[in-house]
């Protein structure tokens, strides 16, 4: 991964700012003919657009996504495709306390001392409006995994907000769409509807922790030792902003677990091998091993929030730093379709890396 | 990063397997003029080195470094620097079984599956033998900061083994090397000393949680949005055998937080911005602000253990499989040098580039 | 150099189809705070612009640019440059044939027979209409040079035109930009004039060779050994549509030169070394010496012409090919501003590389 | 390209120094599977050896290569292939000149510019002794080019020496390996050997012009825009130390033809299409057709001579210089296994790319 483009074979590169004209993904090494159209991809931006619940911010997009490239009569070229989407809620406002002084927990302070130059509009390039650029190429990444791996599934979901977290035995895949946050348990969605609007009301923000699955995915993907599969996802999901840890399988809990318990046993199925159970999170020595790919992260709270926090201006003056304007209370909300997308990029990406190397032949079991 | 490669200017490309002739690491786009000679690796390499206490696995090997390249009347000189460290201790044994079937929570299968074809010699490629050339390519890089960023201080440690975790409260940095375990806290040092010597006995295994500090870095290292030093780091400690999960600053635990305890407030120092708290990590935006760098990841138990599992063989066929020979109880406590060594390559590789896309020019405060 | 990507850390990745709806260029890794605007980018355009002459294709473009996004307050951010350019003559018509058919000498059976698909509109991604992106991008490129090596210049110009080449003696800077051919010479200009018109109007086309000069560019850019700055110009003009070689200083002459010929003997002058000649081109062991970096190319003849050439078609049956429409009978004439954009490009990512890697530190003379 | 590696998914990295202690390639992303051992890869390196005729430097060196690494029974197991070759004759002598002066025409004073130091021990990494490295990871792209193409036959050979060219209707392929020039034209060897007698005992040396050509290597390979085939070839014989200018089928010629001249006719053949010349070399838009692959490339003549020159030494003295030593007289023979090595790394690798792209498929005709 280099500055603004990620993947080795499949390569996105997004840029564009929060209140620039527009924004997009540069995808290049796409996968040729491929059926692909903006309503293949739009979807997938309608579900992580800002406005859609009281719970996330009140901005207007309708991230209308257009392709300007790499498509021909309705298939993939193998040439770069270029997505870009309009900015068109770029609400006029009073930027000065905000341009002059740096938020707590924001990437301001941190643009301004690395280029000495920042579009402190929206929060500029470190806004999470960037994210709607890897959903649009998730988007297109779906569309060759669907020719590729017909079986593949990936589900993204969230299972904790601040403390609070789901049941798991309350499962329900058919809920996570249900609710405005994107849970498995609908419980949950009720109680932090009103964990969520009180604090909202406060002022406050609050953390959160999704968790995302491939079903489907070969064994094979990954290219050990640097191009693991589980270091490229979770370099691609701690890229996500806010995102502040990554997990596979059982992550931190593995190490508190003996060797005993957290070998996954193996036996002959069907079609190949089965595994007793899945702590590793499909993921062994950085190869997929058919197993589902589970992977989980933590996003922080947002760091712009309406309650006065100490900090810093240009001028090194001491201040006390209130946040006005639209902002998401809790910014995980929104990050489940881009983990999603991050995700269908990342195993596209080894798929076709894989074929490169190896031909995609596999080695026999039985 | 690709396939066996890591870093962006300050690239490094480990080879070799366990039971190999040799291996090491190939070190292209460091500064030149840099002292060095093996003496300013060896050290590493010596903390890092198998058969320094019964905890740690009795295979013995001097993990001698040799330079045969890049280095000019001790210099650097710009040009590639490679590192061999040749095997002595490649002990003859039978490996009839592990030959033919795969350990349960090994990479055994998952190489097989992609590759058609591994050297289960000791877990070949995938073998924490591996990890032997990142060190020696820390030490590397170590000797670059040193001229480069003369105050920077890189200290991991281990906070936690199986379930029990350290009393920060306890926290002595002098400590660190004076227990087999790298642990600050004397009282868990002797506790778990019992504690691994236990499992040992018994053939079983347990994983640990590693913390490591770097102290003294630059702000403005990170290249938003897809190279930022969190992505980086996140990717280069999950790339560390037997990792499953890393964070940064509060991790995992910032989703528990709100906006108003998470953000670090701002105070102005002698020398530029102070900060009240590091929840971040000294990370934002993927970009280091100054603050000390803060990760921390989970090592999941050894797979190789000589309780019997249930697996299958390359026939398909069901088998019970204990591992015979040499093994870790905890692969966490070796995970310290090496998750330093990251560290280190990675604080370079930022800084190089860092100064190639900015010259190092940075934004004024006060 | 991968894919649609050229350049290590300033990278340009440029998409786009010669009837699609825009094309342009993604820069990412450009460094912050340099002056720029739509103004400083266009007047490169305007020059490689078509139907300038009737010499160029009478296709009629603005190429009018915009910059979407990576600028903020007339400044260069340091975050991606999103450089877009409309289509807007992509004259409907009857591409039957071409659609079916393979042009002799054209690229449309190479993308077919890769890709299995091909935007066959007036060349889709094969067209040289995808170097306007390549000189937006040496827009960016010129801009920042401008604040790093102020004394820097970089030049191009036709030295040869079919077999018809310039006479060196009467090499003029001034003439090249009064004549359509970029040509030093004005004897030389006369003369094309009248050929050029001759073999346009039989519908026949002819090659060319274009010369590069960069004049002021420091010693010590170029990574050997595989990031040579001759091996990058070389990939760089290479890549250029219809060029088909490319040398550096002598070039193809160095071969039947002598040592005692060949070898540019230095002089110590009052500010660093002087050469008393400059067979080398500017360029020794893959690094800059401080002399004139010279680049010659040679472009082929534009594959369109109106005379019948035998050929087949997409069901394999055999065929005599006219190409009808617009086009360009001395496609080298354009290739110039292309040919001084790749060289502002490449020098400015080798200048960045050389201060990442070495931070600009020079070795002393005297 | 990037410092010291090249190639994308097939990536060689070189190390060493003419006079260190060894030398060698770092290979990555070789497909498993592959049948290799020293002794698939000794011949080549025999081929290129010093000390073989009175026309090369009289430097005796085994070019034992070693497989330290990415074989295990007899096979490739597609983790990273180390090969080393010892350096036995590093001749001791007094460097004293050349290490404290520049020869004029060589890379002493470019390397010193960037790096401030230089191993000048016989040219330290500029040494023409790095190509052994390019032609051992030639041998590994060979044995897997057999398994994977075993039609493909990559032949290189001299067309001229100095000024004096071969006579093409005396070209006889079974000529090449039976003189010491590598030409396909008896009556030239005769000449040239009696031609570069005179040159060597006058102490001077002497240009070349080498062909390579790729028989068999399928379409379809290739990256357009800046990963094409021509792009990366030209890259790739620009980087052999010496090289100034490569050309593609006609190259320079190219400039002087007409399209009608220029444009290859096809018909259609069996087994696909066929062309009635081939002005391209082999490749339409970056991408290969099928057709013979040729290169041309010209290398200048060894600037150690033992002809006295003007130049400065490190004080910025004024000094005449003769460089002592063994030398080349004419380091173009010795350049031809290296350019037939480089072609079939960069052919590998673009196979690899193709199929991960594209999975090989290819688009019918007829």
């Amino acid at each position: 991964m280099s500055l603004n483009t990620f993947g080795h074979l499949f390569r996105v590169t997004t840029w564009g700012e929060s209140h620039g004209p527009a924004l997009g993904a540069t995808i290049d090494g796409c996968p040729p003919g491929i059926a692909l159209s903006e309503a293949d991809i739009q979807p997938w931006l309608d579900l992580r657009k800002p406005g859609t619940s009281k719970f996330t911010t009140q901005r207007r997009e309708d991230d209308a996504v257009r392709i300007l490239s790499g498509v021909f009569e309705g298939q993939t070229t193998g040439t770069p495709i270029q997505l870009m989407i309009e900015n068109t809620d770029q609400r006029s406002k009073d930027y000065g306390e905000i341009a002059q002084a740096f938020r707590p927990g924001h990437a301001d302070i941190a643009y301004h001392q690395k280029y000495g130059i920042r579009d402190y509009r929206g929060g500029g390039r470190s806004s999470a409006r960037e994210t709607a650029a890897r959903v649009a190429a998730g988007g297109v990444a779906r569309a060759a995994l669907a020719a590729l791996v017909p079986g593949l599934a990936i589900t993204g979901y969230m299972v904790q907000m601040g403390p609070r977290t789901i049941d798991r035995s309350r499962f329900d895949a058919a809920e996570i769409t249900r609710n405005p946050f994107w849970t498995p348990d609908p419980v949950a969605a009720a109680d932090w509807a009103d964990y969520l609007d009180d604090l909202r009301k406060s002022g406050n923000s609050v953390g959160a922790v999704i968790e995302v699955v491939a079903k489907g995915a070969p064994a094979g993907l990954g290219a050990p030792i640097y191009g693991k599969l589980d270091s490229d996802l979770a370099a691609a999901m701690m890229s996500i902003n806010a995102v502040k840890a990554v997990e596979i399988g059982d992550g931190m809990a593995s190490a508190a677990l003996t060797g005993i318990e957290n070998a996954d046993e193996i036996r002959m199925g069907e079609s190949g091998p089965e595994y007793l159970s899945n702590h590793a999170g499909g993921i062994l020595g950085g190869i997929s091993t058919g197993q589902d790919i589970v992977v989980r992260f933590a996003v922080k709270p947002t760091s712009s929030i309406l309650m006065p926090r100490k900090s810093i201006n240009l001028r090194g003056e001491e201040v006390d730093l209130v946040t006005k304007g639209r902002h998401d209370p809790c910014v995980g909300i929104r990050a489940v379709p881009v983990a999603e997308a991050m995700m269908a990029c990342v195993i596209l990406d080894h798929l076709l890396l894989d074929r490169g190397q190896t031909g995609g032949i596999r080695g026999r079991i039985g």
